[in-house]
């Protein structure tokens, strides 16, 4: 079989997931635990956290897939008329129809728009925007088409460490090399020039460097980068002939004060043609975050710039040959960036409920920080955006040995104690890479605020308990 | 960029589709051209072609994604029943929700149920089964699972030719190696043991055969295996050694009288434990054919036989980076395999609607046949099953030679001629592979009946015309 399938890891759906689920299923056969439910805070999941799809959404999707309901007079005209647009794109009006292989051509001109919007004016090319199937889908795509070579001509791929380990299994799957660059996690997991170029000088050693990936804002960090500091990435990335990949699902999800999310290809084209016109940039997007959390529909887009004519014309062959997206992604990402608009019917219920959902993240986001930062040997930046914290832990000596002698990650044995315990659920941080002797965990804030304050100190709890236990 | 990326070709929408795409464009902005409208017969996309939907799968799958019309007394109990038992499987109870990535587990449990009763009781394990995003996306998961090596050891794998251009180019991405076997066009498309043989053989000087593909009802090609020839292909692959992946997308895509359709999974069985105990099997099917024509949800399921366990653990983790295949296609692929009973309130609209879309492409099937063969230098092979007839062609001397003087293809030559002259779009022979010095097309069967007939008679007229012009 394929050796680089074997090199593949994927923790966030790993052992100690894989074992919440098993314990799901002895605590529903009635066996005894200290606890009566899993809570999984191990992925960012809304909707199975207990956050309501978004009304007008869902009422557009069914009006798509069961057009009869055109008829019906309990929806409201603005989401008829969104979902005609739809159906009337779609071959035979149907949006079981295979779409065309870059996707539906009124839900690229949607997003093309709402990215203009969104980037104060900016142009934005419908052919340069691809719908995908999910974000991850439209990044390994873009990996898949820029990796090459053999032994140290070898593309390489830079990524942030800690990472999202989508990253780290697709550069494995096609046998690139991942080179890595450690953010900064005393400056709240900020992001420091002189570190790319320390990685990127190691990596020109063994293999060809090409691409640099960023995700902003941050998973599993949950920074926010600033302006200045997109701008020295682009500079850095202009001066090193390298291809930009910039992860931006997390767009509405920014919290903290003073923080604004800056999109790569604003920046970029802000800086002038020196750059606007040479970066080569694919930035990504998606249903499954931000205020919807629509992750089961798997819809997404990215948009390309400055890619090379051939090469894109290859981008489109490599897309066509698993004929499209789904198509009901496709019509939910168009509701996404096609959103009621002030005067429709939908308008008021929809920024009640997109409201409402930011909110209450913010809201979480300072709860996660404050609550964890009470807890001696637990030290947390602030969720300044995204769904995650990512503490460092402080682990005892002796666990730390207990752990390494079971052939197990330290952080792994901490996060499968806390499962087996309490019943809830994180992903270690040895999953998304650290720096070596720190240990950490990825947290989602998505839980009812509640439910996450239970969760909270339960986890204070194990916390003191295991320090004691392993002194 | 990927060199391996560079070497796929996928006819079904390559260049010709293009020019039909931009002779669509013109046509509405008023070009003038010898004909009103492009009719696409190069993709089997049913609804496209203006087959309805099934309305129960569409009434269960507007419950499902706006759960408010459960209340709603216009829909049938047995859709809100479905509906209910697919939504209580789902995080939170919302399609939105990541699935597991196996997906869904009462789907999973529900297609085993199907495969069981179709395959006259042989078990199914719902642990063997993986819903996909389509059959695409199971069967380039399973030959990157199964591809491997450098030089001469690479993976070998075995496709028919003519074949569908999903294997070759996921075999090109891949940087595996292609072994052709041809099926024999003089005996209905028929598959000779003979020549796998022959082929085998050839292919063991330089590379490493390991994989076997099948695809029954054929496509491009139509025909239908009988039972004999899948044992014999079965004895074959167990001999050999090779992994069987059985294409089954069009099992219910079968008219010829005499023909049936058997599954690999059963005739396997049915050979007894010396085979069934021993040869590896993946087999695919998907929402996209059949009488559903569902093709823009990219539902899909496949089933694992034999697989070795550390095999099957590494599919299990490459299935989970992705996350999972969209919920509405998993809910989809549910109700095509748990369809409604006898006694159901929607079962008897259901045979209904499931029945005429099957006996009116019985009909397409045979009106393709017979009016293709009235047409001199026109020659085709009955359509026994699936959705395509693939006639071959005799192209006059000078046609053959002006194709070439382009660089063309001279059965995309004569493809992109019919394309401009009667806006009929068919994807040439060579785009699937066929005998050197013979040249065909595929066309679906799919258009409506009147529109078929119009259509076969204006090809008719143009190959005449065709003939006439380069004799």
């Amino acid at each position: 079989m394929n050796a680089n399938v074997k090199k593949v890891d994927y923790a966030v759906r790993g052992p100690i997931v894989q074992r919440a689920v098993q314990i799901e299923k002895e605590l529903k056969e009635g066996v005894k635990k200290p606890f009566e439910e899993v809570i999984k805070a191990n992925i960012g999941d809304a909707h199975a956290m207990g956050q309501r799809p978004i009304t007008f959404f869902r009422q557009v999707m069914a009006l798509c897939t069961y057009p009869e309901l055109l008829d019906d007079n309990k929806f409201p005209e603005d989401a008829k008329n969104r979902a005609r647009r739809i159906l009337q794109s779609c071959g035979g009006n149907s949006i079981g129809a295979y779409t065309t292989s870059q996707g539906i051509d009124c839900v690229r001109h949607d997003v093309a728009n709402y990215i203009q919007r969104r980037d104060g004016g900016i142009p934005s090319d419908p052919d340069n925007i691809y719908l995908t199937t999910g974000a991850s889908d439209g990044i390994v795509t873009i990996l898949k088409l820029l990796t090459a070579g053999e032994g140290r001509t070898r593309t390489g791929v830079m990524i942030s460490i800690p990472q999202y380990p989508l990253y780290s299994a697709s550069i494995a799957e096609l046998g690139a090399v991942q080179v890595s660059y450690y953010l900064n996690e005393e400056k709240c997991w900020s992001l420091d020039i002189s570190e790319l170029q320390r990685a990127l000088q190691a990596a020109r050693e063994h293999c060809n460097p090409r691409v640099l990936c960023i995700i902003n804002p941050g998973n599993p960090t949950g920074q926010v980068q600033s302006r200045q500091c997109i701008e020295d990435v682009i500079r850095f990335a202009a001066k090193e002939n390298l291809f930009l990949m910039a992860d931006e699902v997390y767009q509405d999800n920014v919290y903290a004060e003073g923080c604004k999310f800056h999109s790569f290809k604003k920046v970029l084209f802000e800086m002038g043609p020196e750059y606007s016109s040479k970066v080569e940039l694919a930035s990504f997007h998606s249903t499954s975050k931000c205020y919807m959390g629509e992750c089961g529909f798997r819809g997404g887009y990215m948009e390309v710039i400055n890619m090379d004519a051939d090469v894109k014309a290859q981008l489109t062959k490599l897309v066509s040959v698993r004929l499209c997206p789904p198509a009901p992604g496709q019509a939910l990402m168009d509701l996404v960036v096609n959103s009621p608009q002030p005067g429709e019917p939908s308008y008021q219920t929809f920024m009640k409920e997109r409201t409402a959902v930011l909110s209450a993240l913010a809201e979480k986001a300072k709860l996660t920080e404050e609550i964890l930062n009470t807890v001696p040997g637990i030290s947390c930046n602030p969720v300044q955006g995204a769904m995650y914290s990512f503490p460092r832990i402080t682990l005892p000596e002796r666990a730390i040995n207990e752990a390494k002698a079971k052939g197990q990650a330290p952080d792994m044995f901490y996060c499968m104690k806390l499962l087996e315990e309490t019943g809830i659920c994180l992903v270690p941080g040895s999953g998304f890479g650290q720096r070596e002797g720190t240990y950490h965990f990825r947290m989602t804030i998505l839980p009812p605020t509640d439910k996450l304050k239970i969760m909270l100190n339960k986890l204070k709890e194990f916390h003191q308990k295991f320090t004691q236990q392993y002194s």
